[in-house]
């Protein structure tokens, strides 16, 4: 954490300064988010940062959501919430899943322990697989929003009645708001707003303005779903664990607290349209029916905090915003959808939340960008376009991953349509890229470089998200994260590995790279970054030695390595790395850096690598950011 | 964390259910903290804790300190915020301590770099020493006391103006308080409590009514200290680091938030009683003098939040409680002082808040055990028995240490008088374990054993804190560290590693204990844990086997490690542990624990080693706890 840059600060670190906002012009603002759920908590978390956004943030429950619904949060999910320096909050109250067990039936028509797999592949992430409430990981990013320069609100008790998109691009969306409270007579709100974003759910009033549907088959398969404090004799019910018994099915997630645990319940097939079972289908019913799958341990309920019943189903929209393909490029998106407003997903494979958290994610860099004039608006049709295939390909897995589940895939099935429990098994370990959320990947685009010079960094994928690493700063001697300088600010990550020479010697590549972005026209930290603004505001430079610690002087790195900064003029310290060699983890060698040549790796404020290039690519660099970034004034 | 056991808790699982709390009865409050200062916080934030204790928490000052004063924080105090659940919020916004660099003349007028130590010894504690704004660190306590159980709160603009304590050993010590805001005819409030403790500073007003007085010789020596935001091309700024040229002496801190800077600046000798010194000291003069010592580098100083100018003087009073020795033993304590109400330290050697904060730990959970009829009152003579002497102690060691950074140690300075550079640095890496807080020892008394059986775990050395170290927890095989089950909840932990023998097996030691401890009449569990509350309420019983988690179940242990509790009869998974084997870490080999025989390990509330034992030694373990524990009723 980086504070005090403009003076000393007294009080909370992490309450930043409030700033002077950019205030709603004419009554219009600039961004209207609509749903309090996973993804308009991570959207409106991010808008929150930006001083020159103004953003309202509302809700149709009167209150926060207390209970219930999604809990499992992916590594990569803990990333981004590290981004918002709320990974420690967030894994210190969470449970944290280690290993995923496997039970299958005995033979004597009990159950017995088939096998036990790691959650996880080691070193996929440097953060865990974990478990919380949904409403507590809305609770966090509302608090963080709170905290942040400009002190955003959810305002609850907000219905969207109607959604209107003049012709007029210039024009403001209008949405009319019932307000809870107010009598029947009492007219809509009418919120006038540049940008509109659904967050709304999957009845999503937002989708339905636009003429879009979800559309996917309907699985015709029931579930139950409980949160129960129950007492039992079952040895593995604080790990995951997928009981497949001649007596039903039971998946187990252990909750947060070391005592509540979330059972799925698999209710069997139904038909479509069979309203029967939803009727019969109680909390009682779930929980006997899941006895049944224990026996012969025994599963006592003590409390049922939340229970629901759902039917597997995937389903999609064709596009997450207004602009229908015949006009694509023609007139940038005003109005967008996220989450489950545009996807909906099988909660077994425990993706949804995560899914819908990474759409705002994508979305909310993009907004601020174009907002406070760092990119055209054009910048925004790369959200359809990268997150659409993103969740089309989760809906793929997820239906064959509740197949495997279910036994139902040539590969899970005996001949005799017994489940083959290895392969279950298999698929499960085969989906743990999938499952930690590190699976996403974006392909060459105006945001996403191609891969010419992958070579000289295999450890940092074209398309996929940044992958930690252990590193030591050089200036203090403190052991951290690479990835962890990556803060959700809206900034452009360039990781500049050094070629061979040391950081001294003036033929290092390096070195000429720093140079040539500190002084030369052409260099995109000059032509991007306003006048007055410290020179990281919008490019942010790092740079990672060979050297050992000890080998050099915070005094040897290039200027734009020790920047003075802020208000008072002081140094940055805070830029420079060398591997870990006394923890004997050496970043080049972990992520496959080229010694000799180095490698510049560019990522996006959404942590995604957006390209490699080789240190003195200038001119391809320049090309890159021209593709999408506004000159600055 | 563990939450949920009592039925289904919404929110913040760190603000814990408000408990009815024990009022003040007939006006008596049970405990009057006197000053929010570091030991007055930990002090107040323990008995938070305690819902049977009621508690009163007066400042002086009208608002919270905001800056300035102490600031290093040691691995051990670390460990103790790590028991309140403050350590990830603690680490997350200090600036961490890695090495210690040394500068000395460079022979042409200058300073060069001279040697450089690691800060803290390799697995001395699992955290690591940190460097944050005295203000914040009780705020953060603050907080903590407020989401406590009780609610607690400070109370500012509380003025003592008398201490008095009534002959009769049960009318209530009466203390009156001037009330800030109020007009000067106002008449004083009388607060009437059972204890009083002055955490109340070096001009302690109830140390003077105790007619108690700091003793300690002047040193004359004086330093400057202050807060700078500072542009330097000094190379080491970012370490903690120490200038001694020919023009002056420096001490470096770096400070939170990546730009902050504390100094101390030699001021050199002052006759006694020279006041000019202090007069001339500003601000100025003191940066004046440290851009002396840092020449040849530059030190542009760019805003000063704080500063101040201190004689280097380690004194102490001869006792912290109200009992004078030859009334020891006739009555039991009722009024302490703790800090630097009973001693003072040079601020160079990071010490004076740590050990206060510890003088707190030790005191409060006393109290508690007191108050909530658990413990006699005598108890309560092992305060001043204990840390009295860790005072001393550390006086011996700041004396030392204060003399050896001024070079005037014969180790540290040559025959011509000049400092002998390496001498200073070996000082330093001696001084390791003390500065680290880990050197505290506690000797055989009423709290802890003999060293008999402590063959059995040497790395638990008796009279010392409870060494973590990495395990893993069998019912969900997360990776863990042992030492961190423990809360600052008042009770004894009691850790029992595993003999031999299997978990499973009728022979196990560790079973039969967890047998006896069951079912025994002679059991201190059931001999002092109230009917009604949970088995763990008082003893908390842990299990550490020596096989690997996938070597047994859950179902396996010992119904004192899997034991039903709450209102609604739940199970407790978190007691059971194995070594971390994946990890290559084995508890049993780190700890050199008897793996033929195990060893039972009994760890007071505050953390520290009380006794080392045989699994099977129940009488030996019976008369322990009967010598200070009161029979639950």
């Amino acid at each position: 954490m980086q504070f005090h840059l403009n003076g000393f600060q007294v009080g909370d670190p992490e309450v930043r300064p409030a700033a002077p906002t950019n205030a709603a012009t004419n009554d219009v603002v600039d961004v209207l988010v609509i749903g309090n759920g996973p993804a308009g908590s991570v959207l409106t978390a991010q808008l929150a940062e930006f001083p020159g956004v103004s953003t309202r943030f509302i809700e149709r429950r009167e209150a926060p959501m207390m209970k219930g619904q999604a809990d499992g949060i992916a590594c990569r999910t803990v990333e981004m919430f590290n981004a918002f320096g709320l990974a420690e909050k967030l894994t210190r109250e969470a449970y944290w899943i280690t290993e995923t067990v496997f039970w299958g039936p005995d033979g004597k028509g009990g159950i017995t322990r088939t096998g036990r797999v790691p959650d996880t592949e080691e070193g996929l992430s440097e953060f865990p697989h974990v478990i919380v409430n949904q409403a507590r990981l809305q609770q966090i990013l509302v608090d963080r929003m709170r905290t942040a320069p400009t002190r955003l609100e959810p305002e609850f008790g907000m219905e969207v009645t109607g959604v209107e998109i003049p012709e007029d691009p210039n024009e403001p969306v209008r949405v009319t708001v019932r307000q809870a409270g107010l009598p029947a007579s009492a007219p809509d709100l009418v919120i006038r707003a540049r940008y509109v974003v659904g967050c709304d759910g999957a009845r999503s009033v937002v989708r339905k303005a636009l003429g879009l549907s979800l559309k996917g088959d309907a699985q015709n398969h029931a579930w139950g779903v409980l949160d129960v404090l129950a007492e039992t004799d079952f040895p593995d019910i604080r790990h995951k664990a997928t009981i497949r018994s001649d007596n039903g099915g039971v998946g187990i997630i252990p909750r947060e607290g070391g005592y509540l645990t979330r059972l799925y319940v698999d209710l069997g097939e139904m038909e479509p349209g069979d309203q029967s079972l939803r009727r019969r289908a109680d909390a009682d019913f779930i929980v006997a029916t899941a006895q049944k799958a224990f026996a012969p341990y025994t599963f006592e309920v003590k409390e049922i905090p939340w229970w629901s019943m759902y039917e597997v189903g995937q389903r999609i929209t064709d596009r997450f915003d207004d602009v229908p393909d015949d006009a694509r490029g023609t007139r940038a998106p005003r109005v967008f959808i996220a989450g489950d407003a545009c996807h909906t997903h099988s909660a077994k494979a425990g993706q949804g939340m995560n899914v819908s958290m990474q759409d705002a994610f994508n979305l909310g860099w993009k907004l601020a960008a174009v907002l406070e004039g760092r990119a055209p608006a054009s910048l925004l049709d790369t959200y359809n376009a990268e997150r659409q295939p993103v969740a089309q390909a989760l809906i793929d897995f997820d239906r064959y991953f509740a197949k495997a589940m279910s036994g139902l895939t040539p590969d899970t099935a005996n001949e005799d349509g017994t489940p083959n429990l290895a392969g279950v098994q298999a698929a499960f370990q085969q989906a743990g890229r999938f499952t930690a959320g590190v699976a996403t990947h974006y392909p060459p685009s105006l945001l996403i470089g191609e891969d010419t010079h992958q070579k000289l960094a295999n450890g940092y994928p074209i398309g996929f998200r940044f992958h930690s690493a252990p590193v030591v700063r050089l200036a203090d001697t403190k052991r951290m994260h690479l990835g962890h300088v990556h803060e959700a600010d809206g900034r452009w990550r360039l990781y500049a590995f050094a070629d061979a020479e040391p950081a001294a010697s003036p033929t290092s590549r390096l070195r000429a790279l720093c140079d040539f972005l500190t002084d030369d026209a052409a260099s995109p930290v000059r032509r991007y970054t306003p006048a007055g603004a410290d020179v990281d505001a919008v490019l942010d430079v790092r740079g990672i030695f060979q050297q050992g610690h000890r080998d050099f002087d915070a005094g040897d790195l290039p200027r734009l390595l020790l920047p003075v900064k802020g208000r008072l003029g002081l140094r940055d310290y805070e830029k420079a790395f060398v591997p870990d060699l006394d923890g004997g983890q050496d970043i080049f060698d972990l992520r496959e850096i080229d010694r000799e040549q180095g490698a510049l790796v560019v990522v996006r404020p959404d942590q995604y690598v957006a390209h490699v290039l080789p240190l003195d690519a200038y001119d391809e660099l320049a090309t890159f950011f021209a593709r999408f970034l506004t000159p600055a004034s």
